[in-house]
Order: structure tokens, then sequence, then C-alpha cells
């Protein structure tokens, strides 16, 4: 298993980071997760793009252009072989003795490296329980970064409480889940949080209001309280792994009839759709 | 140099953490930095006595006792022959293949490296710079993480504006300093932010309260407004590594006269013979 590291690809096994790498120990870096389908990247443009702007607002520079990165990547699941799962990228600021403030001329730490998926098939078809949580992040959640320790304790404690996922709650209305982002139906009408900086505006967020828009569904970024999140017709989540699950529990309480939507099954398959026009081989 | 590494002392530069240690792809971890004077460490037991708060606080569950932890330390300050300097002490979950949520049975990654320490005694004598910057962190700052992201981002700006720290303030309230506990005296009441979720509870603001207390200064652990730092007599910060600091300008604003106040003297003066009261050796 090939690894791009530091410009290069190399073992998985000769993979290693300093103890004074600043994303080891300040969480200073950002990263994306990319579906691989049919050997093919899905929205790379996107995360890429999406990638170079997280990395820009906390002042990392990265070393390579935006095509050259691209380049690297799609060398990389070649040599893998890989024809569907996903690859992880991450940046960090570089290596350097430990002090809050950094001097210039880090050398970033750039590594990406490839991993299987399980198509979340069961849950896509038959819809998850999740559980709602205080959402106590930062006031930047726009930016992809390394930060997910609150994430991390709240996504574990949906595990345990044996839910798919945790949707956040601040001041009373929905943001998001800890790595999805939420939707709900009332009178056919979705509902998901605007991208503020409350929210991480997910690649999969944006090509389904793409594909609302497409449809004709109609839709409105606006923030929903918790109470008419639990009133909900129909409630379903997207990320780049789960693409697009139905939520039919929520504090173990059914949504709408308990089962997936009407509407989440439209979008369900312009997402499918979605995804095999994109990464389909030319006959 | 050794370092401490998974429960051994080895050489710095043999040390390399795994691309999938969650410390570095989360921030899940915690930590520690503690000071050694005349070679012994200052406030320990409160130092680990924390750092396993914090551990348990994420679910971390360290594999060995504080007492064992501090005798490990302690031979490491003593093989690498410090006399003065710092300690950094740092756990993360250990390794496991990227997901939010968590597996039991993980072994958690132990660091711990000395390094110099420049006691800043230019800045402890004349007093600092600062600026102020809204506080957008989670709201579990009670817990000491490696989620340092956005405490880099804001100490790198004061940084580039020519000053020591920042002063957070949050909804109009001072929280504390990006890496440094904050005080303001108000005809001669010492105030700080009570310790909420809001601040971390630095070694040193509890070792300042008990030296407050033992000298008969007035203080309350209360929030102030950045109207009432900006109008107070005197402001001093705080931290393991500044001591105390006297802050003279804010925001380009003459704090009182300009120079180091006469209970920031004292207080000065008290923890430097708490310094020492802890750590000299017996003649």
């Amino acid at each position: 298993m090939k690894v791009f590291f530091n410009g290069r690809l190399i073992e998985r096994s000769e993979c290693a980071v300093d103890i004074e790498d600043r994303g080891y120990q300040f969480g200073d870096g950002v990263y994306e997760v990319i579906r691989i389908y049919n050997g093919s990247f899905y929205t790379l443009n996107e995360h890429i793009a999406r990638f170079f702007k997280s990395a820009a607002e906390i002042g990392i520079d990265l070393p390579f252009s935006e095509a050259e990165l691209k380049g690297e990547l799609k060398e990389l699941i070649e040599a893998n072989q890989v024809q569907d799962g996903g690859l992880y990228l991450q940046a960090t600021r570089g290596k350097a003795p430990r002090k809050h403030q950094y001097e210039a001329g880090l050398t970033p730490q750039v590594t990406a490296y490839t991993f299987p998926i399980q198509k979340p098939e069961k849950e896509q078809q038959h819809g998850v329980s999740v559980i709602t949580a205080d959402d106590l992040r930062w006031l930047r959640c726009d930016i992809k970064s390394l930060n997910l320790l609150y994430n991390v304790m709240i996504k574990q404690k949906a595990s345990e409480a044996s839910s798919f996922e945790a949707i956040l709650i601040r001041d009373g209305v929905v943001t998001e889940g800890t790595s999805s982002n939420v939707y709900a139906v009332k009178q056919n009408v979705i509902y998901t949080h605007p991208a503020t900086n409350l929210i991480l505006n997910g690649i999969t967020r944006m090509k389904l209001l793409e594909l609302f828009a497409k449809n004709g569904w109609q839709h409105k970024e606006k923030a929903i309280t918790k109470d008419e999140l639990l009133s909900a017709d129909e409630v379903f989540i997207s990320s780049t792994t789960a693409e697009v699950i139905p939520v039919t529990v929520i504090d173990g309480q059914k949504v709408g009839t308990g089962t997936p939507g009407p509407l989440t099954k439209e979008v369900q398959k312009a997402m499918q759709n979605s995804i095999l026009s994109e990464t389909a081989k030319p006959v």
C-alpha cells in the first residue's frame, strides 16, 4: 500500500510523523475525505478547492497547485489499484519546536492514503436512529480542520447509544451532524442550515442543493429548531461516505411514519445517478 | 536527548508517530507543560492530577498511575540533566483506522520530552503589549486538549501585531489569554474569570489564588467586561512559562500609567518566593 507523503509515493510502513509536527501538538492542519467509485474520484475538483480554501483560512501555504495535487492523488489510486473506496488527505503546518505562533517558511506535511469503504447500503435502505446533542464546537466550523475532538466525543456518545450519528443543536437550532449535514422535509420543502460559520459546507451538501434545484424540489437554506426537526415529515443526512441516509428515529422517537420518506428516496436516486454519471467509465 | 515514549526512555531521533495516531487526525488527546527549576519540577502533583482529569474527561484511560508517571518524568529530567527548563507531556487515544468513534482497548500514546525555557525576565520587568480578540473556541476550554487551532490562529495574530499575547473576549467579557490566564486590578481588588467551562484553570492561576489569600490581597473570581479590562488600574497574565507578566498596553492603549503596577509587582514577588520555596535544594 502506497501513501502520498511529503510529495512522494512511499510504502505505508515507512510513513511516520515527528512528535513536534504541529498537527500532532495543536491539530494545526486541515483535511478532506474523497470518495472513489469505479476507479475515479467523485467531486474531486470540489474537494481539492475546499482543501486549499481551508488551508488558506489558517495560513498554510501548500507547496503545489490544485492541478499538481490532483495529478498526485490520481497516481496514488492507480498505484493502489483502488476501484471503490476512499482517500484521506491532510496537511499540517509542519514541524517546529512547540509554541503556539509559527515562523514563516515551515514546510507543510501533506499525507494522503486510500482506504476501503463499505457502502452503507443497509442504512441507506432502512434508515438509521440518531441522537441529538448540544453543539459546543468552535465558531469556525466552516474550516475543515483537524480539531475534531468534540465531534469525536459526541460521535462516540451516539455509538454507545447504538445510534448512527448525533445531530447537533446550538442555541435551540439544528446545525449539522458530527460528520454529516442534516436535512428536514416539512410539507414537501427541504430545509438545511445555511452555509455559515456554524457548519461545514459538505461537498455532498452542495451537490444535493444542485440536485434539488435541477429536480424542482422546493428547498430552503434556513435553520430549523429542534422541535421542527422532531416534527418533520422526513429527515436525512448526507456525507461523502454516507451519501444520503434516511433518519427514521431521533432520540428514540419516530420521524414521520418511522420509515424512509418518499422525497428522501427520490433524493437518494438522484444522488446515485449523479455518482454514476460522474464516475462511469466510457464504454 | 531522551524522550519518554510508550513507557520507555528512548532517543529523540527514534521517536515517530503513525499517520493514523488519533492525535494526528483528530487532536484526540490532552497535554501539560510543566516547569523545571533547580533540577526539580514545580507544582508537579497539580499538573499530573489535571493531566489525568483531562484524559478522563475525554475517555482516555491512562495505562499507569499518577505516582508511576511522576517517577518516569523524574527519571527523564535526570537522564537529560535538566536544571532549568520545561517538560512537555501529551497523551493521545492511540492508533486506529480513521473514524470518529473509537473501539475499546486502544493503547494511548504517551510522549514526554524536555526543552529549554528562557525565563521572560524582560517582559516580567517592563510589562508587555497585548491585543484583544473574539473568543470563538469550543465550550469545553476546561479540558486541556490538543485542539488548539484557534489559540494558534489568535496567538499568531498577536505575534504579527508585535504583541506578546491576545486576551479573548466572549459575549463582551474577558475569558483568558490564548495560553495564559488574565487578571485585572481595580481599586485594589484582583478580578479573574471563574474556573468554568470557558477557561482552562491554570495551575499557576490556582497557585496565585492561594497566594492572594495568604497575603490578604482582595480578589474575586468574577468575569469582567472588556471595558472594565481597559479601564483597570493594573492588568497581568500568568502561565507556567510566563509566570506573572504585567500587561501595560492593550490594543495600543495604556493600562493605568502604562507601567507595571504596584500590586502586580507584589504578586510577582510572591510567585518567585513560591517557586524558590518549592524547588530550592536542601543545603
